[in-house]
C-alpha cells in the first residue's frame, strides 16, 4: 500500500487520539497534497517545525496501529466479504427461487455495509 | 450491558494502550475478581491507590471508545451477522441443491470467524 494512502487509512482510523493540531497538519500533507511550506505558511511556523510534527504523528498513528491492529483488521474483513460476496453470486446463478433472490440481495446490502 | 463485561470488553480492545500497570490491576479487580485489598496486598500499595488506577483506567477505557468507537462497531457488526446468518438458513431450507448447501456452508464458516 502507498505511504500516503495508508497514512490516510490511519488518519481516519485514529486521527481523533491525535492532537487537533497533528491530525489538521498530517490531513493537509497527505490528503490535500500541500508542501511543507505551504502548510508552515498557513501555521506561520517554520518547515522544519511542520516536518517534525507530521514526523511525530505518523509514528504515533504506526504506534496505534501496531497496538491495535484495527486497519489490519478491516482491511482483512474486506477481503473476507469481497469472497462471501462472490459465493452468493454463484447461489444467485444456481436457483432460479425469487424469493431465494429476495433473501440474496438483502444479504448482499449488509454486507456491504459491514464494514 | 453490565459494567464488568463492558471493562472486559473494553480491556481487550485496548488494554495495549494502558500501561502494563493499569491493565493488569483493571483485568484483577474486573476478570479475576480479586477485592482491593487483594489487589493493594499483591502490588504492595494502598487500597486507596488501586481505587485510584482503577478509576484513571476506566476513564482512559471510556474515553478511547468514545473516540474510537471499536467496541460498538463490533456489536453492531455481530448483531449484523447474526442477521445474515439468519437469512442463510432460510435460503438452506428453500433448497435441495447440493452445491448451494456446500456454498451456504462455506459462507457460514467465514461470517463466524470475521469479527
Amino acid at each position: 500500500m502507498e505511504k500516503n494512502v495508508k497514512i490516510s487509512i490511519l488518519c481516519q482510523t485514529y486521527g481523533k487520539l491525535l492532537t487537533e493540531n497533528q491530525l489538521e497538519i498530517l490531513e493537509d500533507y497527505y490528503n490535500n497534497d500541500l508542501s511543507l511550506s505551504e502548510i508552515a505558511e498557513n501555521k506561520k511556523i517554520t518547515r522544519q517545525a511542520v516536518r517534525d510534527i507530521i514526523k511525530k504523528g505518523e509514528n504515533k498513528l504506526f504506534e496505534f496501529e501496531e497496538k491495535l491492529g484495527i486497519m489490519k483488521r478491516t482491511l482483512k474483513q474486506e477481503e473476507q466479504i469481497s469472497t462471501i460476496l462472490l459465493e452468493l453470486t454463484k447461489i444467485k446463478e444456481k436457483t432460479s427461487d425469487k424469493q431465494v433472490a429476495e433473501i440474496l440481495a438483502h444479504i448482499k446490502e449488509e454486507l456491504n455495509c459491514l464494514v
